[in-house]
């Protein structure tokens, strides 16, 4: 496979990845569209297993291994929703999962990550590279690196949100996407662009972790400090290759959310539509209630990307 | 109509309602499933319009009125979910709807209500009798009183519920429905046994709102003082007398739980299936994940009534 995705990809995924992941429901709310002037349909991926999208890309992923090279497992390195993704998917098929988390990553996750059947490696984050450790692992072991987003098979796994978006609302004029990596954008972008030509796709990030929104505008793939946001799951610091020209060729425009329009979101999502969206699932409700996007716009699908919150979190919301 | 309801009559309520009502999700979760130690399909009717299921019986009962006397308009008297159901349901067919509430109300309630169209009238809960109210404003404008749960057009419209989670579903043990009134267990009694006959349909009422439950056991209607619960939907002092008829013809039994279980299930279902269960809504989940149903139940069914809590509530549930 080259680096080009394209819909049959998609399609492909799709089937791949049945037997795993949730067809998640698209809901809609009058109350939210009320207050932001558009008629929004959500794709709800923090109702989709493991709590967020990454499932379909894992999955896909794990399961366009050949058989011998999976028997040697898989490695990746996160301490978000990719990992209990790939763990999810590796204890599947029966692979051994090796996930490298930091030290000082919460206990739930690690404690979660476990749960799956996966091997937990920690590593101190002011000492050692996750990068590192995860590749010696692999050259090690022979086993598999899981990337969280720049690798088509990632990418098309991704798409299927989009493709089941569509499935069911064909008659979208946008389709609103959070950025981190890139992985969800641009595989929802190639299904969405496929299934409806004149399809507008617009990426949101949030104001501090705006590296592909810079990268957009400069036309070319520029790296930002670590940000600082809410937004866990989009504290990304450079755009994919592979999606980054994604991206570049498929989407309209990347609009930008600060963390208390996050906030809003989220309480409104919670409050009125009862759902609990992460920070991160939150930031493309947020474009559309604090008027982010071209007012044009009349029927709007938005993916919600995940819905791994403490409760803790949730009391910081306030009223 | 008689006081019969029939699973025809529910048949014909699902085609009188669809125009206004949510066909909602059916959702499942492995981590409940794991830790319930059965296979559970919710269906949610906090993702419901008005976020309950109340706008189901209410706007078949209000289409079903003669359009002479509908141009009269309707009254209700509620402080829940049922009021903001009749004025959501009277608005869409430009009837006019006039709602008793106590003049202690949440505030937001009463805002919710008139955002519907409805006109409030307040009374003092410590001096007044709503339902004297009630029937005074119906006598003098011709308005038509809409029960909140014991009359055959409310009990048929309920029944939707269950039916479409049937459809859905086919292959249940068991249903387990909430129990205030009994509109809803009863309509979904009816639906339920019609299309899966040897279906066990259980109740759970909160410990100290268990009305039905003595009822059932005495097998005669009992008068309970009126209930301490988190669970503001079942609060119910006594059952219905169409709604216990049914009780008794199809139910199981009846099982409670307690508040402090209702709290747990109410936070399990936010932190792992991602999604705002009311008190009264989380009574099911909280009696399967409590142990309070018969271990030999494999696929069970149950009906997640209704999201609607204040955000403050959250943030008495701990972590």
């Amino acid at each position: 496979m080259s680096d080009r995705v394209e819909f049959f990809d998609i399609q492909a995924a799709s089937e791949r990845i049945r037997p795993i992941a949730h067809r998640t429901p698209v809901l809609t709310s009058r109350s939210f569209d009320t207050r932001a002037g558009v008629a929004a349909f959500f794709k709800c991926e923090n109702l989709q297993r493991g709590g967020a999208f990454k499932i379909r890309g894992a999955s896909n992923f794990i399961y366009s291994i050949p058989k011998d090279k999976l028997s040697r497992g898989v490695v990746s390195f996160s301490s978000g929703n990719h990992a209990q993704a790939v763990a999810i998917a590796a204890a599947s098929v029966g692979a051994p999962a090796t996930i490298v988390m930091p030290l000082d990553a919460p206990r739930s996750k690690v404690a979660a990550t476990r749960g799956y059947g996966a091997t937990v490696v920690t590593y101190d984050r002011m000492k050692e590279d996750r990068e590192a450790i995860g590749a010696r692992i692999a050259s090690e072991s022979g086993a598999t690196i899981v990337p969280p987003f720049d690798h088509p098979w990632i990418i098309a796994g991704q798409g299927t949100a989009a493709m089941e978006l569509l499935e069911e609302v064909g008659d979208l004029d946008a389709l609103v996407v959070c950025i981190g990596g890139g992985g969800l954008i641009s595989g929802s972008a190639i299904a969405a662009k496929a299934m409806r030509r004149g399809i507008h796709i617009f990426g949101v990030e949030p104001r501090d972790g705006n590296d592909t929104h810079l990268s957009f505008h400069k036309g070319e793939r520029v790296k930002i400090p670590p940000p600082q946001t809410i937004a866990d799951g989009l504290r990304s610091m450079q755009p994919g290759a592979v999606t980054f020209a994604i991206v570049r060729e498929l989407v309209e425009d990347i609009v930008l959310v600060n963390d208390g329009e996050i906030r809003e979101a989220m309480k409104f999502m919670l409050s009125r539509m009862k759902i609990l969206a992460e920070p991160s699932g939150a930031v493309g409700p947020a474009a559309l209630l604090f008027n982010q996007l071209p007012p044009t716009l009349k029927r709007v699908g938005v993916i919600v990307s995940g819905g791994n919150v403490d409760l803790e979190f949730l009391q910081t919301l306030g009223n």
